[in-house]
This record gives structure tokens, C-alpha cells and sequence, in this order.
């Protein structure tokens, strides 16, 4: 048995190994197997960086870390060329990875545009191996955002009462492990329910994996039941995170958070999404749903569910309004869906750091 | 390929095949792995129906055949006793069968009951052989539901729109063939989006080959899907059956319902469900909500999905309220949820039969 700490740590281990550049090579840790196998799928082109976001190898934050470790790995193809290449092919680089999936290609293009002027800098400044540069820059960016969402769990923590029952959805990776870590911090007990997340199961192999390592309560139910579940097992909090915050309040998130919330506000359950305002959304209009390959909602954990003729239909994520949403918890506190140009207003975020 | 009368055709005698009583044994098919494959399960004696039952062999109205179908098993495994030491033990079988699962213990009471009173008068009578009367006597009581359920199919059709788009729940199915049946009498085009219905697939596995054979535009979504569905692909109506319709307007039926008919109402969508109330439930308050085995929440089409150490909770059924339902569509027309003792006060309904 692990004691408490080394738990912490196996979990910090965990997100630093999401995705690593070594050598010539980015491996990802694979999500999709994972907590059934541990694997890692190795990539040795940005190409196949950005194909393994596709794949949907890693999820939640993951995908931004394998995109930066991925620009390293440009960096490291294109070694020995002159400066101004090495920036032409970066570039290159960056807008294949950045549009790996529509919904996210405004941050993505964030990630990679800060490896790009970290790259800019270090070229003009001359550096050793601009690879490593890279990978380096990247841990530092993740260690503040790390730093960021601390202080969000702290006010999403607040939000819990003691021995609460908190609702999940998806995966959201950091601020749930952070979420737990302040909870024992504070020695505040609570029980989690989270659903399963269909069809890739993110709910019952992610986050409820780590809310066992982290020592919690934790019940896996299926999509069908969290208004069974709100109703018949006083359920106090609804959190999730976020794909995107628009600035008008909309919250893009894994399909199904949409429909929780309707059930939520049905309930008189409050809602709180976690990260912080998408300045490249302004309003939702400019969310792109990422429709998937059907073919995957006609399977479950690789075997077929469906008979042959029937269609399947595969939106990656939903709108949610802020009508339904009680606040926004961010680093700098709780916010109204509804106020949220105060919040950018007032934050200190850099133009290529984000917080999820 | 199959022309649309020899559809009709399979899909009838799929059903009529659905649990069969024959020379000391009963099949049923195993719809726990249909369609992938078509198998049966034997048993030979009423407790292994009892206990088919308990595994979730079969669904939807397919139980209440397999109970009936026990009955004559029963009937058979006391052949040569006297008439009262017969109907002691066929007494004995109807309880065993009727408390197979908790939810359904009422109907499935008014179900043996039917067989016992059979029985009874079949053995006054004199009769040659039992098991093959209370066979046949099933065979015609399930002739009498399908007459029922197509007069409810022709007012639910009426709610449809020409080439509106449907969304079902679970499984359903005569009402769902007897539907589609009444569609195509009419040259009424609809699509139909079926959720999957986690764990067991219903939506998936079965709902969705029957539209597929019966000719229809099919697609099968995942449970945290039906909200944006109903945004995005303009849902015209949620139909779906009910394990019990209680006289308060309360309905039991798979989990999920619920919050599909919540997401119904925030989106202006009705809700409309198929069945006849049941005067065993007065009021909801009667209701068992099954609790079944948590570990099977926690795979998918057999295959594992979560940790060790992460706990499972199934409750195999929800409960809807009356406010959430736009009408009750029963063989004698549409009524309120509000307004369901006149239905009682006019159907024919016979004390052991019952309509899904």
C-alpha cells in the first residue's frame, strides 16, 4: 500500500509523464487503455503527435502538454538548419498541431505560439538544444499553471460542505487531483459520484482512478443516472471543467455536461464549472462542436454494441448556457457566467499561459 | 434482402419467439448478447426461468412471457400429482417467478395470476395436457396485448410529425414495432435517435435493429447525448414505455427516462408514454426501485472499465413525475398523467392482463 504522500507524488508523476519529449521522441501516455494498461504511444514526427491528438490518445490537459512536447519535437527534426528555417518549419509545425481537433485549435494555437516565442528568443539568444529548450519552457509553463489551479481548488473546496457528496463529469485531470489534495489539506470529507463518459469512458478510468489513488469515496455510474443519482443520493455540488469558456458565459465541455446542468438547475443542485475565460471566444459562436467518427458511439471499450445499418452520431461536446451555470471558479475566485470580462480585466494570465 | 412484409413477418415471430414453452423446457433468447449473437437459454425447471429472469435474459415485455412461459414449466414438472396438489405447487412457481426482480412484482403477480386461473378451471375441466394449455392460453392473452398496443401505436403515431424526428428510451419493444408498423400504413416518414442505455445497451442492441429491419433511418447515440440531440437535430417528440404507470401519473421505467424528460422540457420537446396505468400502484409510493449488481456498472459488453477500488451503483429504474409528461398514450386515447383514473373507469381491461 502506498501511504498518503507517496500517493500525492504518484499522481503529480503521473501528469508530468502525460507526455515527455526525450531524445528524438514524445511519448504519450495512452488514456484510451489506461487504468487497464499502462502503455505509452511513441511518436517520432510532430505528424504523429498531432495524429495521436487526434486518435484521442490523451485527454483533458494532456493534449496541450503533447502539443508543446510535440513543438520540441519539431525543434529536434529540424536541427542544424539555420534560424530563420528552423522558425519556418516551427511555424509549420505549430499550425499542424494546433488544428489536430477543431475545438480547441484557439488554444492550442496559444500552446504552440508560446513555444514559438520562447524559440524566437532562444534562437536570437543562441542555446544549446533547442529541443530541450522547449521541453523545459514547457515544464515551467505547466508548474505555474499547476500554481493557478491550487488556487482554484481552493475556492471550488470552499464551495463543498463537510462529508458533501460533489457530482464530476469527464476528466479534468489537474484540478481534480488538486481539488482532492486541498479537501485532505483541510481534512474535509467527501464522497464523488462520477459518471462514466460514454463513449470513451474518460469518467470511469481517469477521474475516478485518481480519486481512488488520492484515498476517496468514489461510485462510477453510467450517463443515464445523474438525475437518479441527484435526486436519491443528495448530491450538493455539480463541477466540472471546461473546453472552452466563452466570455458571454457559454461553457463548451464534454457531451453530457449540457444535460447534467439541466438536471442540476431541475434539482436545485448548483453547477460550477472550474478554469478561466476563453478571450479568443468572445461569444459562443465561435465554438466549433468536433463531430467524431460515428463508428465510435457503436462501440464500447472495442467491442461492437450496434447492428450493422444502424447509424451512430458522435459530437465531442456540448454548449452549456450560463442560465444554468452558478459560477465560474477561477484562480482569482468565483465569478458570474454572466461578469466574466471583469475577470480578464483584472488577470495577470500571459498571452500564451492558459489555466484548465 | 428482405422485402418489407417478410420484415414484418421476422419481427413478429421474433417476438412470438421471444420465450417458448416446449415438451418440459423453455427457450429464451438471450437478449443480452442479441444481435451479435442469437442464442437461447434452456431451462428446465421454473426456478431457472426465476433465475433467467433475475440475469436479465430478457427485457421489456419479453419477462412477462418468459413468467408465463414458467407457468407451464411448472405445470409440466408437476404432471401425474393430483389436481390440488398441482395447483399447490403451480401456487409455490408463481411466487418464486413473480419475485424474480422487485420492480415488476405486481404485474408479473397478474401475470401468474392469469396462468393460475387457467389452471384452475383447466383442471376442473379436465384437460389433456396443462403445461400445453397455459402455453397457449399465453399465446392468446399476448394476442389480445398486441391488439391493445397497435390502437396505442395509431394514437401515438398521430403525435408524430411527417418527417419529424423521434427520440425512444430503452426498449420497448411491440410498441416500438406496432409504431413503426403504423408509420409506414400511413407513408408517415420519421428518424428515430435511440440512446444507447447503459449498462445492458437496450437502446443500442435492440430498439435499433428492430427500426433497422423495419426499414427506418436509425441512429444510436450515447446516454449523455439526448439534450444536444434535441438541440441540434430538432427532436419533434421523446416517446417512451413504462415498467409501471402509477395512478398518480408517477412512471417507473429504465433509468435515464428521467433526465431525458427533464432535458424535454427545458427544450420545449413533449413527452409522451406508452402504456396503461397499473391500479396496483395507486401512488408511486408503491414503487421498488431495483438496486441490481453494482459490479455491472462497472464494464461494458463484459469488458472491465474502472480500477479496482472504485465502487458501482445500479438502479435499474427512475421515477418521473407527472409534471415532466405531456400525455399518456394508452389504447383508448391520450390522458393526462393528471387524469388517470378515468382511464381505469372505462378500460376492459380483464384483471389478469396488462398492456406494454
Amino acid at each position: 500500500m502506498m501511504d498518503r504522500a507517496d500517493k500525492d507524488l504518484a499522481f503529480m508523476l503521473q501528469y508530468e509523464n502525460v507526455a515527455w519529449y526525450e531524445r528524438g521522441e514524445v511519448r504519450i501516455l495512452d488514456r484510451r487503455v489506461y487504468p487497464r494498461r499502462v502503455e505509452f504511444v511513441t511518436c517520432r514526427t510532430h505528424g504523429e503527435v498531432a495524429q495521436a491528438l487526434r486518435d484521442m490518445v490523451t485527454q483533458s490537459t494532456g493534449p496541450f502538454t503533447a502539443a508543446a512536447m510535440g513543438m520540441a519535437l519539431a525543434a529536434y527534426e529540424c536541427r542544424g538548419k539555420t534560424a530563420s528555417e528552423q522558425m519556418t518549419y516551427l511555424k509549420q509545425a505549430a499550425d499542424t498541431i494546433s488544428h489536430a481537433r477543431p475545438t480547441t485549435v484557439g488554444r492550442m494555437q496559444r500552446i504552440t505560439g508560446g513555444c514559438l516565442a520562447y524559440a524566437e528568443k532562444a534562437l536570437a539568444e543562441g542555446i544549446g538544444d533547442l529541443a530541450e529548450g522547449i521541453r523545459d519552457y514547457t515544464v515551467a509553463t505547466n508548474n505555474r499553471r499547476y500554481n493557478k489551479v491550487g488556487k482554484m481548488a481552493e475556492y471550488l473546496v470552499d464551495l463543498f460542505p463537510d462529508n458533501g457528496t460533489v457530482m464530476t463529469q469527464c476528466f479534468a485531470e489537474t484540478i481534480v487531483g488538486m481539488m482532492l489534495r486541498e479537501c485532505r489539506r483541510r481534512g474535509k470529507s467527501i464522497r464523488l459520484f462520477c459518471p462514466e463518459t460514454r463513449p470513451f469512458f474518460q469518467g470511469a478510468r481517469l477521474t475516478a482512478t485518481v480519486c481512488r489513488d488520492m484515498g476517496f469515496d468514489v461510485t462510477v455510474i453510467t450517463d443515464n443516472m445523474p438525475a437518479y443519482v441527484m435526486q436519491r443520493e443528495k448530491v450538493d455540488v455539480f463541477t466540472c471543467a471546461a473546453d472552452a469558456i466563452c466570455c458571454d458565459g457559454y461553457v463548451a465541455n464534454k457531451v453530457g455536461t449540457l444535460q447534467i446542468a439541466i438536471a442540476a438547475k431541475y434539482m436545485g443542485i448548483p453547477a460550477f464549472i472550474t478554469g478561466i475565460p476563453d478571450s479568443g471566444h468572445p461569444t459562443h459562436d465561435s465554438v466549433h462542436i468536433e463531430l467524431r467518427n460515428p463508428a465510435e458511439t457503436l462501440e464500447a471499450m472495442g467491442v461492437k454494441t450496434a447492428a450493422d445499418g444502424v447509424k451512430g452520431y458522435y459530437p465531442a461536446f456540448d454548449l452549456t448556457p450560463p442560465s444554468l451555470i452558478s459560477g465560474i471558479v477561477t484562480d482569482l475566485g468565483i465569478y458570474s457566467p454572466y461578469d466574466l470580462k471583469r475577470y480578464l480585466a483584472v488577470s495577470d494570465l500571459g498571452p500564451y499561459e492558459m489555466v484548465i
